[in-house]
C-alpha cells in the first residue's frame, strides 16, 4: 500500500502531525530509529518502584497556549508540579534562576526588589565590548554571580573554558526582582500524571509504528511506499552530510536506584563548581509528589554534558553551525515532498509546547 | 412570610447552607451584620489598581477534597498559585515551614534529607517534662530555631512572653526533611480569579441578604419569621455571654498604596523579630501574577496582632476556653430549631475547605 505519510520519527513532532493526519482521515506509517516511542521525552517506570524516571533526561510540561495545554489534556491529565531548580555551590544551596533570595543569600544581605538592579549595576566592571562568554556573563552580572553560578557549570556544559566561548551564546542572563523562584513563569504547568509514554501511545493510536527502523538506511524503499515523507531526525544526515556535520550538545546519564526516601530534597540539583564532573542530578519521585511515596526508596540521574554529532540533543548554533545549516536548508527546498520539523530537523531548541505547535501547523498547511 | 431558613452570618457556612437550602426549594433569608456578604473572606479592588485585597487577611484556597475543589468551581475559576511563606530574621530572608532549605541556609551547612533528623535531635537538650510553650517548642526542634523562627514572632502573636504560655499550644513543630517550601501539601491549591467576594456572590445569588442587620439584636423577632435559624456567629454571643466570653485572637490591618511596582517579592513576608511590631507584610499582588501587573503601584497591609472578644478571628481554646466552651455547647442542645455552624459558632480553627465541608454535611443532615 502507499501511505499519504511516513513519518520519520516518532518524537512529539512526529507523534503529533501523524495524529493529525490520520484524524483528517489520512494513511499514515510511523518509522522509528529507536525501540520506543516518545523521543527524548519517553519514560518509564524503574523497577516496580512506581517512580516514572525519564530515560533522556526530566521533561517539564510548561506553556502559556490554552489551545496547546487543552490539545496535550486529550491525551492526559498533569499534575500541579510547579519546576524549582536549586543549586550547589560551594558547599551551599541556592534557588535558580537567580532571584532576589538568590542575591540576599548569596551576600548576606537583605534587599528589596527596587533595590536589585542598582545593586548588580554597582557589581558590573566597564567593559563597552565583551569579547566571549566569560566577559558577556561578567558584562551582564558581575563578577561575583557570574564565578559562583555561571562558570564552572558553563565550563562543564560546554567541556570548554567559557574565555573560548563566543560572547554570542548570552544575550541576556534574567536577574528576577522577586523571591519568585518557579522556574517558568508559563500560565499552565505539570507533568502528566503517568509520565510522558502515555501521552504518545495516545497520539500515534491506531497508526502503525515500525521501531527500530532507520529511514536514512532505506530512503528509496521509503519514498517509494508513501505520497510524502516528514522527516524529524537531523537535517544534516538526511543529505548524508555531505557539506559536514553539525554539532549538537549531548547528555550521559547515569540512573542509580537508592534505599533512601528522599536523596536530595528536590527535583533538580545543579552543581555550580567545577570539582563536581556532572552539572546536575536529577530524583523524578520530586515530580509526583500526589504520588505520596512512602517506600524507602529513590532513583537519582546524574548528568554529564558532553558532545557528540551522533547523539543530538542541543543544537550548538555557533556561527559557523549556522552557515551549515543555511546549506542544509536550501538542499531541503529541493524536496518537496519532504517536510521537515521539529528540534533535529530544524537545528533548533523549541521547548515542547512550541513543538505542538509547529506540528499543528504544519498539519494544517498540509490541509489537515 | 416564614422562611423556611434564617441564616445568620454570611460567611463561608451561612452561604454555603444557603445556597444548599435554596437549591433543594427551600426559602431562605441570610442575615450579615456587616455591610458586605463573604465574612473574612471578603476581598475588593483597590482603587482601581486591578489589585484583589482582602478586608481582613489573606485567604489561600487549599484542599485533598476534589469534591469541594468541583464545589467551588461552580462559582469561580482559579489560578495555580502555589503559596510560600518567607520570613525575615536577623536582617535575612527564611523560608516557611522550616524545611531543608531553611535549615541549611540557618546553619551555613549542606545537610542532605536523611541527615536532618539526627542533625535536629543532636540540637535538643533534654526536657522530659516541657513546662510551657517555649520549652515545649525547644523540646521539639531545639533552642536555636526556636529563638530564631518562633520565640518573637510567638510573642506578638500571643502578646505574651512564651514562657507564659501553656505547652498545650503546641502538640508538633514540622520540620520538612525537604526543600519543598509550597506551604500546603494539598492536590488542589489556588486563588479565586477574581477573589473571594465574587464566589459569595454566586452562593448567594437569588437569596435575599439584609446586610447590616444584627440577628441578637432581635432573636424573637426572627425566630417569629422562619422555622429554622442556622447561627454562624460566635456561640457565647448567642447565650448573651451568661457564662462569660470566649477568648479570640483579632488582627488589626494596616493597608498602604505604594508606588512602586514590588515592595517585598512575595505574597506573605513573616517577621521572627520582637523588634519589628507587626507580625507579617502581606502583598496581595503576587496572589496573581497571572495578571501581569504593570503599573508601579502595590499594595501592601500590615497585621498586627492582639486581643478582643468583640473582633473575634482565631479561638484561643485553652483550657479554662474549652471548658466555657462546653458550657455554651450544652445550652446549644436546648435549641432544636437552630443549627450552629461555623468558626465562630463551633469555637473552632477550620481552614475553608473544612467549613465547605461542613457546610454541605449540616445541608444534608438537614434533608437538602
Amino acid at each position: 500500500m502507499i501511505y499519504d505519510y511516513i513519518v520519520v520519527g516518532a518524537g512529539l513532532f512526529g507523534a503529533v502531525f501523524a495524529r493529525e493526519a490520520k484524524d483528517a482521515g489520512k494513511s499514515v506509517l510511523v518509522l522509528e530509529k529507536r525501540d520506543h516511542v516518545g523521543g527524548n521525552c519517553y519514560t518509564y517506570e524503574f523497577e516496580d518502584s512506581g517512580i516514572t524516571v525519564p530515560l533522556y533526561g526530566p521533561h517539564i510540561f510548561h506553556t502559556d497556549s490554552l489551545e496547546i495545554w487543552n490539545y496535550l489534556h486529550r491525551f492526559t491529565e498533569f499534575n500541579r508540579y510547579q519546576h524549582r531548580v536549586l543549586t550547589t555551590h560551594g558547599n551551599r544551596v541556592y534557588a535558580l534562576p537567580i532571584n532576589l533570595g538568590t542575591i540576599n543569600a548569596f551576600y548576606g544581605v537583605n534587599l528589596k526588589p527596587g533595590e536589585v538592579g542598582a545593586f548588580i549595576q554597582r557589581k558590573i566592571p566597564v567593559n563597552p565590548q565583551p569579547m566571549n562568554f566569560e566577559e558577556k556573563a561578567i558584562s551582564l552580572i558581575g563578577p561575583d554571580l557570574y564565578d559562583a553560578f555561571f562558570k564552572g557549570y558553563s565550563t562543564k556544559q560546554w567541556n570548554t573554558d567559557p574565555i573560548k566561548l563566543p560572547a554570542e551564546l548570552i544575550t541576556r542572563l534574567p536577574v528576577r526582582q522577586s523571591y519568585y523562584d518557579s522556574y517558568y513563569d508559563d500560565r499552565y504547568q505539570g507533568m502528566p500524571l503517568g509520565g510522558y509514554t502515555p501521552i504518545f501511545d495516545g497520539l500515534l493510536k491506531g497508526i502503525p509504528v515500525e521501531l527500530k527502523t532507520d529511514f536514512i538506511d532505506a530512503k528509496d524503499h521509503w519514498f517509494a511506499r508513501c505520497r510524502k515523507v516528514v522527516y524529524t531526525g537531523p537535517v544534516d544526515e538526511y543529505f548524508d552530510c555531505c557539506h559536514g556535520r553539525l554539532r549538537w550538545g549531548s547528555v550521559r546519564f547515569e540512573t542509580e536506584s537508592l534505599g533512601v526516601s528522599d536523596y536530595q530534597g528536590t527535583s533538580v540539583m545543579n552543581f555550580a563548581d567545577p570539582d563536581v564532573p556532572h552539572t546536575r542530578i536529577v530524583e523524578p519521585k520530586h515530580f509526583y509528589r500526589e504520588r505520596r511515596f512512602t517506600e524507602e526508596r529513590t532513583v537519582i540521574i546524574r548528568e554529564y554534558s558532553y558532545f557528540d554529532p551522533l547523539t543530538p540533543y542541543y543544537p550548538v548554533r555557533l556561527a559557523d553551525d549556522l552557515e551549515l545549516l543555511a546549506k542544509y536548508q536550501a538542499l531541503a527546498l529541493g524536496e518537496p515532498n519532504v517536510i521537515f520539523g521539529g528540534r533535529l530537523a530544524e537545528y533548533k531548541y523549541y521547548d515542547m509546547d512550541d513543538i505542538i505547535g509547529e506540528a499543528l501547523r504544519a498539519a494544517r498547511k498540509a490541509g489537515h
